[in-house]
Order: structure tokens, then C-alpha cells, then sequence
């Protein structure tokens, strides 16, 4: 199984970094992070930067292609060469998957037109508006297509991933392998349960244009 | 406040990563990666390496100092350049903070004696070792210190960090803004709740001597 994450300048280091650990655990899989052109890649976060040996050359045809997101998914909505090569791999993939804002990114390459897909919570109108049928769930599968919320339910998305590919105990064994037996200190991790003060908080900041009310 | 993650060749990403993105978004904060000789660090993942540029002496003194794990743990338990900077980043932080087996590094360093504190589950009789109270719990907090279990809890352990740093409200303004609303399609994340299949694959391939029966 040959698993492409593709990472560009300004992504969201979490949203690659979830799935990577987990698939890395898959069985008879490679894991490669790719890029448009090998070097540095800079992370959201200023000091953290990634070197990306491979080319989306050097990967044409993953089996699984993940595309994170991040501030820097807002540049690629028109780099075609990024653009074609999801299309292309998305041909023959067994599954085309995505964190975030990674979404856009498969919208914006036409994959999305009438599929049920879900994206970062502020990024769910813009989601829409690419063709989607905007879905407000964590991990969302339409076909090959899988889809997932923000940022860290790529961790979500890559566990119910590796239950597809490798069955339940495989992925039961990476979960336990990773640790993840999540306890959050506060029950404030969706638009729905946050505190409307912090909802209100982000969606000020938000570089998502917005309708006033929703 | 100056926070400083280490890193390590071959330590886990997601180790990390999970803190990274959280005090990231703590206001007023500055998140460094220091490590021994700055450059290129390899995590667990082949292919996987950050550029860092910061070493342990340009961040002698930060307020909050975090220690993550991996497979590279083990050859720093003698590295006493790195564990005399924890010992004296120690004396003067406000929080002393580890994720998985960055432990123990903490405990290698000397700071864990009678201390409780936590780590990856396969790792607890060596964390007693070193003179800990091994507490099975996902974040352990005594005194200024704080640890969290395997790698995904670095998450859990650093929204608590940032609630003790900031307040509730910053938290959880944090855990929506990385939408970490965790939904794991299994509830496998510890050995007491994973298929003992599982447990005893990873037990079976273990780094860590362990007694034969538990």
C-alpha cells in the first residue's frame, strides 16, 4: 500500500502528522510525504519546517493519497500543477482522503460535486460553495472519498482509514500503539459545545468569509 | 512565556507535534524547538525530519520546558549534555513537562524521585525504575511537574498546560480551534479497554524488559 501525504508551504502540521503516525503502523505500507518541489517545507508554526525528499512526480499513483490543510491551503485553490496531480492520483486510488482544510484542496480539483464531505468548522460554507454537500461530522466517507473535520480528527479519519484497509484488530493495535484514549480536560472541541465567547473568538479571526448569522 | 519542546533523533513526531500545535496558540507565548546540535533531526518515521534551529544553550532558561519520546529516548538516558540542561532548565521553569517516554528522560535527569508521573504504558516499570511512583493515568500533574502517557496524550496534557497557564477560556478556545473532538472509531486507547490481542502483539515486540505476567 503506497500512502502520499502531500504536504505545501503554511500546512497545519497536526493535520499530516495525526494521520502519519497512524498509517505509518499499517502493515506492507509506505508512508512518503510529498511535495511540489523537495526541500523545505515551512509548517503554520514559524520554526517548524519539514524536509520533503519527493516529488509529486515521484509518487503519481499513490493507493491512498492524504491532503492535510492549513492556512496555506488558500494558495494552492489555483496551482494546477497540485490541482492535476490530485486528479490524477484520485484516477486510481483505492482512497483519496483529506484533514481540514486538505478538503478545499479536493473540491477545487472537482472531486467533491455532489459528494457528502466535511472540513474545518469555519471552512464548511466555502466547503459548500466548491459543490460539496457540506456535512457537519468528524469523519466522513462517500465512496472512496474520505473526508475529515479539523486538524486533529485526522487522527479519527486514519484509524476508521486503517479499519478499512487492514481490519479491526490492526487498527485496534495502532490505536493502543499511539495511545490514544482521548481525555480532553474540557468538552470544547466543536462549534456546538465550545463556549460561545471562544466560538465568537475564532470566528472574528476567521479567514473564512462568513454569512453574519447561521 | 518561553516554551521549549527538545528534540532528538528518532523521537516520535506526534510526541511533539500535539503539544507544538497547542502552545502555539497560548497568547504571549513563544514556542522553540532546541535540540543538541541544530539541523536536521530525524523523528521515528523515516522520511520524517524537522529542521531545528535552535541548541540547548540558546534556551537555557525556559518557563516551560517539553520532553517527548520515541525510539531515540533510549540513547539519551546517558546523554548527561542533555540531561544537565533538563536539570537546570528544571530549577528555574514554571511547568517541567513530558510526553510517552520522554519521562524518562525526566527521570534519568533525576527529577522524578518520589515524584508520580505517568508514561507510555509498555514503559511504567522502567519509569519505576528511576525512582517514580508510576501512576496509570493519562496526565499526572505533582508540583510543577507534568507528565502525559503514549504519544496522542501529548494533546491532553498540553490543553491541561494551557488552561493552568492561561484559563479555561484560552484552553478551550485552543481545543476548538484544533477541533479536538476526539471520536476514535474503537475504544482500544489503553491495554485495560484494547483486544488483548492487541496488547500482547505490542507487549510481544516491546523495547522494554517487562515481567513475564502482570
Amino acid at each position: 500500500m503506497d500512502i502520499a501525504i502531500v504536504l505545501f508551504d503554511y500546512f497545519t502540521a497536526l493535520d499530516a502528522i495525526g494521520p502519519l503516525e497512524v498509517l505509518a503502523l499499517l502493515p506492507d505500507s509506505t508512508v512518503t510525504l510529498v511535495t511540489e518541489t523537495p526541500g523545505v517545507v515551512r509548517s503554520e508554526r514559524s520554526g517548524l519546517s519539514l524536509n520533503v525528499a519527493a516529488s509529486l512526480d515521484d509518487v503519481p499513483a499513490p493507493d491512498v493519497l492524504v491532503v492535510p490543510g492549513g492556512p496555506g491551503q488558500a494558495a494552492q485553490m489555483g496551482n494546477e500543477r497540485l490541482l492535476d496531480w490530485i486528479r490524477t492520483a484520485h484516477l486510481t486510488s483505492t482512497w483519496t482522503t483529506s484533514v481540514c482544510t486538505g478538503s478545499l484542496l479536493l473540491g477545487a480539483a472537482g472531486l467533491l460535486t455532489g459528494k457528502r464531505a466535511t472540513s474545518y468548522w469555519l471552512a464548511m460554507d466555502e466547503l459548500s460553495s466548491l459543490g460539496a454537500e457540506a456535512t457537519f461530522e468528524r469523519v466522513v466517507v462517500d465512496g472512496k472519498i474520505m473526508t475529515a473535520a479539523g486538524v486533529s480528527s485526522g487522527i479519527d479519519m486514519a484509524l476508521t482509514l486503517a479499519a478499512r484497509i487492514a481490519g479491526d484488530l490492526v487498527a485496534q493495535t495502532i490505536q493502543l500503539n499511539i495511545e490514544y484514549d482521548p481525555q480532553p480536560p474540557f468538552d470544547a472541541g466543536s462549534e456546538a459545545k465550545a463556549p460561545a465567547e471562544a466560538v465568537e473568538g475564532l470566528r472574528s479571526r476567521s479567514r473564512f468569509k462568513l454569512p453574519a448569522t447561521r
